[in-house]
This record gives structure tokens, C-alpha cells and sequence, in this order.
């Protein structure tokens, strides 16, 4: 490790990274945007926005209580408020972006906090995209430090430590000192929580929000004023000291930082399906033979779907009643994209399942296999799932995927990430149709309260 | 363990406890209420309120924005901001009650949630010091439930066990079903969290303001109908499975519920000194040399102090500068002890330390003695504190506290908190110093709105 306290090195490198230089950087950042607000926008009438701004005691509907967006939604709230309706919308479809050192969801902490603060400031394009950079570095980094064993024992890495990431994006883009960015590193990691036992519920994209509003918090209590202590992170009763455990490696937190960027190598993940992203293997794999084969399911007698031990892990729900407890289901994903070929925001609604669907995920078995060896480009790491469906004339049709679309190593294509986004925007005004040409030159807007259309 | 779901079981005690029939019960929930207002109150100026209120992006001065008070300071704010800034106000000074099956502060975080729900709803004083026994119970029993392991790695028990007691507190004052108390436990646990790193800053108050806001918030989700997990305390991936560890006994959480109701006994440790309570029985000692050798200290040649092993670990200070910081400076609070025979809230104000008191606190030595063993009634159990005061003329005056004044065993008398009170509301007008009259008719209140007087 290199001298000086670590929480300190942290904040340094937050404040005087300049990221835009690098291209790649710059590229991974206006695609993350873009992604970003196709997520939430898909999500726009999700109900629980609507139970969260009634928690709150605010309205959404007619004149606005402050100068932040929530996309696709009429009037402007409160930045904390905004954080966190936008933290929960990003994440509540599971449409948005993961990252594999993260063990998580990076965008929907980062960009929820980030556009809100962003917005009341009136930030430049190029800071928000560098203070977006910065987080999302932050954030990975972090999880390479601490290692698995938080997130085995039931911690939600999105919101542990999206909410350090959300309060290091805010303070590079408040261009904060690094005296005030350690203490708002202080109070974002005394916010860190998240229990994974919400998983499949809607608590899971509430962790995004939280942590979103914490983080932005933070940075705003540290800028206030508020003093903590000087190690949070690596002190004694610290952060790595409560959470780490013995494998957790807190020179990581900086090692290495910005060569690369994190945001473009690995990478961001941006899921082709509205589903968990363990499911997506399989889907990919699904959707092939539906091309093959067709759209004719009656013939199928059974489908085998294979996996290294643990890689369905967060495949929680084998018999699933609605399409939202399908998103976590690769029994449904599977039938879906067999009999549809198509895994969309329709596919996942909460609706109860076609009965047809319900059938043919009741014919789908999980296996589980050691012998395998996973392509060197598997993602994550170690991951491999095979699909093989069996029809009544005794006939089969296999397919593997390691890296499925998406994935880093198998990125989505421009037009694929356009079509995404026009899904999202359906029934909005036109303006909206207009904002994937401004994201792409970001870096250049003067004023991020002027980047999205009124609804 | 008995039959059902440990979740479940926590929040059905929760919503159908009737805790007011008990006496001492009643009795000991006033007797909060006017020590939480006294440390409240005597708090009423510090900046970092105002930090705070900046944060968050709001005013205290003009127009109220809300129905809820942060008592001494005027207007009014939203429950939630109210939430947060009492819960700071409340623990800013360390004056607030103690409970030894929490080993952190229950008031500060339940009371400040509750006050601030109980104004906005206009509740009743009896729903208010239902909902307040009930919060002292649930975070009490959660500690014994816990065990002592996360403390000792790091984590604040006043936030980490307070936001599951807050919005316990708030499920019964709304009288919620005890399916709406599963889910508010839920969304309160998967907020919890506070590090110890933090204690001697700021941000160790700022913990009970997050956990009142977050316990508070909890509630009101579960309310507007977020769902989140059935089991969200005993599940694979929960709260004891995060936490715990080996040495957790979840079935503590509702074992002996109300029997005895744990606010009465052992009940709450009322403050006799605005400083940490693990420097109360030297403060004590203290005091009692110098009622007997007078205020003359020039005589002093050196000064002992002894603990068992480990019993100053909370005294992390012991060359403070400030007053501030001599809250947790075992040298300091004995040198003014000694010197003025008082140890008031304008003892540890956040000026510099008179030059006196610097010089007989550099006298002072910690001791650990292994030999002694402490009194039956110590408080907490296991500890002692002996002060040894060394004349020039080789004279010794030595005192020894087991159990200091104000812990449980050893309560105050009703005149000292009386006068604490009247010592907190000086400078406020004559209606502040009717107040604890008020206080002890609590239960008959019919609208908590009007409690407290304007400012």
C-alpha cells in the first residue's frame, strides 16, 4: 500500500481525476447515460413510485417542489426526493446496467443521485459525465477491495456500496476539496446497508434508491459542515473492519485506479432482457432455437437447462404465478423466449402467467455440472448455461451460451441500444425521441437542467 | 422456540401490546419523555442543527413547512426532516438515556421518529407512550438478541437496533395490521447500519437522526404498500444472517416481551452529566472528593483512576483540547470535577479547555485492576471505577463508584430531573418550564400537536 491513510488517497483521486480524456471512458459513459434512462423511462408507471412520493408526503402532479427530474414523469421534486424515486424506477424492471467487479448494479445508485444533484446545481455535461466515471470507479473498485464475502452473508452490493459511489460522483461533481470528500466518504459509508433477503421483491430496487438519496446526502452534509472521522474506511470500527472479514484486500480501493477505467474495462453490462441478468445465458440460448425451430411449443416433450453449481444462485423462483416473480425465474424465461422469441417489458408485467407458458416452464429441469470448462471470455467469470430442449419425436436441439449478449465481450449493438431505448420512450412526446442524439454529445451541454423534455 | 415465523412474531407483539396498564411502565415512559426534552432542549443551539437544515435544503426560520417540532427551535418541519434533526439534537450533547440491553441509546432515535410522526398525525399522549414502551422493548429485546458481536466489530447498536425500534414505535402509534409491522420491519432493517468509527465526531449523534428518519420512512412505505420479504430478520440472507453471527440467539427477540417491560427494568440510565456514561461513575467519585477536600486543586500531586480491564474502551479521548472532546476524556471530566465540583453543559462546550483543567488532567493515569471485583448492582455489569487523588503532602483521598447516580439502582431523585429539565429550558419562555407538569399527565393528552409550547 502506498502511504497516506486510505480513505484520504480515496478522496484524491475522486477530486483530481479528469476522465474524459480517455475516449473509451468518455464512450462507456454516454452509453451508460443512454441505458440508464431507457430503464427508467421503461419503468415510468411502475406503481411503487407512486407509494414512495405518498411515503415521502409529496405530490408528483402538478407544479413541482424543486429542480429535479424524474424521466417520463410529470413535474420536478427535490433533489433527495428525486435520488430516490429515480434509484427505485432504474432498478425496478432489472433492465439496468451490472458490472462484474461491482457484484451489482452501478448506473441505478450513480446516475439516480447524479442527475438530480446535476440538475439543481446546473452542472455542465462534462462534469456530470466525469463525476458519472468516477463513481462507478469508485464503486468497483470498492468491490474488488472488500471481496464476496459480504454479499454471501446476505449484503446487497448495490446499495452497500452505491452509496459510497453516489456521494464520490456528487462530490466530483460539486468539484468538493478532499478534506470534505473524506468526510462525506464518512458519512455515505455509516449509510451503507442493503439485506439481500429482499430479493424478488420491491424492496430490491428501493436498496438503489436509498442508497442514491444517502449518497447524495452525504456529500451534502460533508459540504454543510458535518465532521466524522478521519479513517472511516479503514479505521478500526470502520468499514472494512465491520464488513471485510478476512478476505477483503482495502488496497484495492485505489490500486490501479483509472488503468483502466472500470466503466470501459470490464465494462458495463446492458441487459437485452428485463430480467435478472443469471437468466440471460439461458435466454439467449432459448431465443437461438426459437429461430431455428419456430414458435411451435406443443412438441416439446422436455428442456434441460445446465449450469455450473451456484450459477442460478440468483435464480430464485422455479414456479413462478406472475411475470414479475419471472424475472427471476430461468424456468419462465426460457418458455417465453421459446414460444415468443421475444423477452420484453410485456413479458415481465404484474400479470398472472399465459397458461401455455406456465406449461412449458413446468417441462423445464435444472441440472447442475462440474466437467464443463467455461470459455475464457464467460460472463462472469466461471459461468456457462446450456439449454437443451427434447421433442416428442425423440429429436433435440442444443445450444451453450458463456457470454451472453450484452455482456461485456458480446456488447448489444448500436442499433440494438437505439431500439431499447425507442421501446422505452412508446407514448411519450417527441422530444423524447430526440434525447439519444444529445446524450451522444453530453460533454458538451451546458446546463444538465435542460437535458430532458417536459412530459 | 415457539411455532411461526420470527418476523411475524415480533410485529404481532408489537401491534397488540397494551404496555400503558403496567404502571411502572407508564411511569418510566414519562420519565423519558421529560429526560429526551431536557437533552433535547439543552442541545437547542448547536450548529450542527444548521448544518443539517442546509443539507436537506430547508429553512428553520420563518414559515413552518410542516406540523413537527424540534423543541426550543422554531417553526416547524416535515415528520421526516423533524425525524432526523431531533435525533441529532437529542444524542448531540451525550446527555440522553442509556439502556444496557441496547448498549447504545434508545430515546434519541425512538422518540425523535415518534414526536415528529405523533405531531403530524395529531395522536393521542396514551397512543404516543404506547408506541414509546413498545419501541424501547423491540430495540432492548433485538440486543439481547443479537449478542454483543457487532458492536464489537464496529457497528453504532443506538442505529443499527434504533431504525427497527423507531419504526416499531411508529407501526403501534398508527396502529398498523401486523402484516403492514412485517413489512415496515423489513424496509426498517434493510436501512440498518451506523459505525463506530465515528464516535467522537459528529456524525455518532447524526446516527440516531438517520436511524429516527429511516425507522420513520419504514414505516410510512410499508403504510403506502411497498412489499418487501416475509422473513426479512431470521432469513437465510436477513438481518441475523448479516449480523449476527454465532453467538445470536434470535429467539430473544420476543422471548419474555413486557415481562418485565424492559423501560422499567432494568429500565433507563437518566444522565446526570451532559458526557459519556462510561465517565459517570469518576464523575461521581469525582464529585464526592470534592465536596469533602474542596475546590483547592493546586494541592493535587497526581491523580489514579482504575477500571477492569476494557471498562474505558468508550473513553477513546485522553488529551482533548476541547470541551467537546472531553466529553470522552476520562482525565478531563475528573480534573473539572475536582477543580469546580460541577460538570454542566458549559463543562464540555466546544471551546478550548481552561489551562487549570488542562494541567490536572495531564495528571490523572488510567489503571486496569483484574483483582477487584465489582459490586452485584454494578451498572453496566462487570464494571467499576476507583479515583485515587495524591496530595503534595502525601495524603490520598480515594472514592470507588459501581453503580453512578442516574443508572438504574441508583436513580435520580425527582428533584434532580426536575432540575435538569429547568437547567435546559433556561432563556426559553415561562410555558417551556410548565411543560414537565404537562409531561406527567402524558396519557390524558389529547392531541400531541399542541404539546410543546411555541418559540
Amino acid at each position: 500500500m502506498s502511504a497516506g491513510l486510505l480513505t484520504r488517497r480515496l478522496a484524491e483521486r475522486i477530486v483530481g481525476s479528469d476522465p474524459l480524456k480517455d475516449a473509451q471512458a468518455l464512450e462507456a459513459a454516454r452509453a451508460g447515460v443512454l441505458d440508464w434512462l431507457a430503464s427508467t423511462l421503461a419503468a415510468r408507471d411502475d406503481a411503487g413510485a407512486d407509494s414512495i412520493t405518498a411515503a415521502l408526503g409529496i405530490s408528483m402532479l402538478g407544479a413541482g417542489t424543486g429542480d429535479s427530474s424524474v424521466p417520463g414523469r410529470p413535474g420536478r421534486l427535490a433533489a433527495l426526493d428525486a435520488a430516490l424515486v429515480n434509484g427505485y424506477l432504474s432498478h425496478a424492471l432489472d433492465y439496468d446496467d451490472v458490472h462484474e467487479s461491482v457484484r451489482g448494479h452501478p448506473s441505478a445508485v450513480i446516475l439516480s443521485a447524479l442527475l438530480a444533484e446535476a440538475e439543481e446545481r446546473r452542472s455542465t455535461g462534462s462534469d456530470f459525465l466525469a463525476a458519472y466515471v468516477v463513481g462507478v470507479e469508485t464503486m468497483c473498485r470498492l468491490g474488488l477491495a472488500l471481496g464476496p464475502k459480504p454479499y454471501e452473508v446476505g449484503w446487497h452490493s448495490t446499495s452497500l456500496l452505491g452509496v459510497l459511489a453516489a456521494a464520490a460522483a456528487c462530490c466530483r461533481l460539486a468539484r468538493l476539496s478532499a478534506n470534505t470528500t473524506v468526510r462525506a466518504l464518512g458519512l455515505a459509508v455509516t449509510q451503507a446497508g442493503g439485506l439481500r433477503v429482499h430479493f424478488g421483491t420491491q424492496v430490491k430496487p428501493l436498496h438503489a434508491g436509498l442508497a442514491a438519496r444517502s449518497g447524495l446526502l452525504a456529500m451534502r452534509l460533508a459540504e454543510a459542515g458535518i465532521t466524522g472521522a478521519e479513517e472511516p474506511l479503514e479505521g478500526p470500527l470502520g468499514f472494512f473492519a465491520a464488513l471485510g472479514g478476512v478476505d477483503a484486500k482495502p488496497e484495492k480501493t485505489t490500486e490501479d485506479w483509472g488503468e483502466p477505467w472500470q466503466i470501459a474495462e470490464p465494462g458495463l453490462w446492458f441487459k437485452r432482457y428485463p430480467c435478472c441478468s443469471a437468466s440471460h445465458h439461458a435466454a439467449d440460448a432459448a431465443m437461438t432455437i426459437h429461430a431455428a425451430c419456430g414458435a411451435d411449443i406443443s412438441a416439446i416433450n422436455r428442456v434441460i437447462v445446465s449450469f455450473p453449481p451456484g450459477g442460478d444462485a440468483a435464480l430464485i423462483v422455479s414456479e413462478p404465478k406472475t411475470g414479475v416473480e419471472g424475472r427471476f425465474s430461468v424456468e419462465y424465461v426460457i418458455a417465453a423466449a421459446l414460444a415468443d422469441g421475444e423477452l420484453g417489458i410485456g413479458t415481465f408485467a404484474d400479470k398472472p402467467i399465459r397458461p401455455d407458458l406456465l406449461a412449458l416452464a413446468a417441462k423445464v429441469q435444472r441440472r447442475y455440472d462440474t466437467d464443463i470448462v467455461p470459455a475464457p471470455n464467460a460472463m462472469p467469470k466461471g459461468r456457462f448455461t446450456i439449454v437443451s430442449v427434447i421433442y416428442a419425436d425423440g429429436s433435440t436441439h442444443t445450444e451453450r451460451v458463456d457470454c451472453p449478449r450484452g455482456a461485456p465481450g458480446h456488447p448489444l449493438t448500436q442499433e440494438e441500444r437505439t431500439a431499447k431505448y425507442a421501446d422505452a420512450v412508446r407514448g411519450l412526446s417527441p422530444a423524447w425521441q430526440e434525447l439519444p442524439g444529445k446524450v451522444g454529445r453530453l460533454e458538451q451541454l451546458a446546463d444538465l437542467y435542460t437535458l430532458l423534455p417536459d412530459i
